[in-house]
């Protein structure tokens, strides 16, 4: 049975496995290794280096590997294939290909978003399927996603489309322009640090998530606040890219039971085109296996 | 020779032309006819019909025409062939083949925005000629354009992608969403709205050009000003798409001689990823005939 080798580098931890063309990931074969800001560029290829092996050691007789794909945190740089992980001050520039060619055994090797390999999943497994204009989008600690135009996921002239958390909801200034992105307004930490600020008193977003269910006035306006903003910038991006759904995963998008309608009645309640009052905004639906199942659709198609 | 009879449909006039495979307009076959507010649907196809009839009266024996291709000010409706132009209340949801097609004598019939038509010319003939991901802006009464992605300048689900204007620079609010969109604060008319409020008195772009020209502060406030909103929605459009070059024309860049400079200095300013840091933005180059020759360039594809 033909599998990809599937690799999906995090900011805290990277995971590898293999996965057949169907989508399902081969018993036994998914391993993770952390990783984070204290890496070297050694102790980061070791890290990758050992869940591949360990990921490879699954393969039974019947396996045959049609080539590796590369899920990646961003953004990207040089040919699509470098990283400088935001979060590792220590990795810049680090060509990816060198680190997991080995495994490939002479088969490609494919480098994307990860944001890119979760809508390749969502549209061809998940929510995204049959959509032909649609955003797979993810809502944790900090927001990212990939964009389906015209049937086909789209990578941009670097390997950087799809940079949903960048859009504005504030003004920009030339100061600090992070601070009016989505990402730095809706995502989970933010969030929680909005409710801190406005005198809820609670670490993280499973707490502000049972604050919400009981009502607490600060934990309510804080997810509130959220979802308008992530609406907010859909309806933008209905405006651009005339699309007709948004499927919303990651750890912050459950933090309500209301948190996607909310959404979506912010994007209808913000566009100012018809199309846009239109976008349905639904769960995603692979959860966490949707890098890894995406990045062996890499190795899939390519 | 094979042309195509290209329709223009703007907010206060009709335009039509018969255009070549190579995008120049057949001698003495450009004809315009004015619209506006006051338009019946029967004035309105009237204003179309005889534009039309004026172009392929320039047709000689040498012509062979291919198709119609209308470009039209958006947003689109119904599958893509449908208009509701903002500015004439009296025509709701007037499907535009019907009032072309017996142009047509049989041939194909392409309607597409004229943002859409303006990014295609661009991309064949103009300023994002060899571009593999770029938009095509027009900054003149209103914003607007088209996008090119992987090459291909796409339409989205309904024919409405490319509507540039509406990405926020502002903080939106549900009371007045349109507030916050670029082209609320950035177009010509808004602009001169803000000089005006800030104490310039003058009544248009061409008076606002001269006083800045001749350094008048609010002028020159006004004018940075709608710069800067332009270039950090170039700044999200770039971290969203991953594009490289923008191309901008309209009647309102021109404002200023170093207005496109200021764009992109204010797009790299906001930047918040490496990639939206090195996107260019350049004048478009086929001015008042893109939405001409890009409509024709609907017909010669389809």
């Amino acid at each position: 049975m033909p599998v990809a080798l599937a690799v999906d580098i995090g900011g805290t931890k990277v995971d590898a496995a293999l996965v057949d063309a169907e989508g399902r990931i081969v018993a036994g074969s998914r391993h993770r290794a952390p990783t984070g800001a204290g890496q070297t560029p050694e102790t980061f290829a070791l890290a990758i280096a050992t869940v591949c092996e360990r990921a490879t050691d699954a393969a039974g007789p019947a396996h045959r590997l049609v080539g590796v794909g590369v899920g990646t945190a961003g953004p990207l740089l040089g040919d699509g294939t470098h990283v400088s992980p935001l979060n590792m001050p220590g990795i810049r520039d680090l060509p990816l290909v060198p680190a997991v060619e080995r495994f490939a055994h002479g088969a490609p090797v494919v480098v994307a978003l990860d944001g890119t390999c979760i809508a390749l999943a969502e549209a061809r497994f998940g929510a995204l399927r049959g959509v032909r204009n649609g955003i797979a989008m993810v809502v944790s600690t900090g927001i990212g996603g990939g964009l389906l135009v015209d049937g086909r996921v789209i990578r941009g002239d670097s390997g950087n489309a799809g940079h949903v958390g960048q859009a504005w909801v504030r003004r920009p200034s030339a100061d600090d322009p992070v601070a009016a992105t989505v990402e730095a307004v809706a995502s989970g930490p933010a969030t929680v640090r909005w409710a801190n600020a406005h005198g809820w008193v609670g670490v993280d977003g499973l707490a502000l998530a049972a604050d919400y269910r009981a009502g607490h006035p600060v934990a309510v306006r804080a997810v509130r606040r959220s979802a308008d903003s992530v609406g907010q910038a859909i309806a933008s991006f209905a405006a651009l890219l005339d699309v007709t759904t948004v499927a919303i995963g990651g750890g912050f998008s459950r933090v309500a039971d209301d948190y996607l309608p909310l959404v979506e009645a912010a994007a209808h309640r913000t566009a100012v085109l018809p199309a846009a009052r239109e976008v349905r905004v639904v769960p995603a639906e692979l959860g966490d296996d949707a890098p890894l199942v995406g990045a062996a659709l890499l190795a899939f198609t390519d």
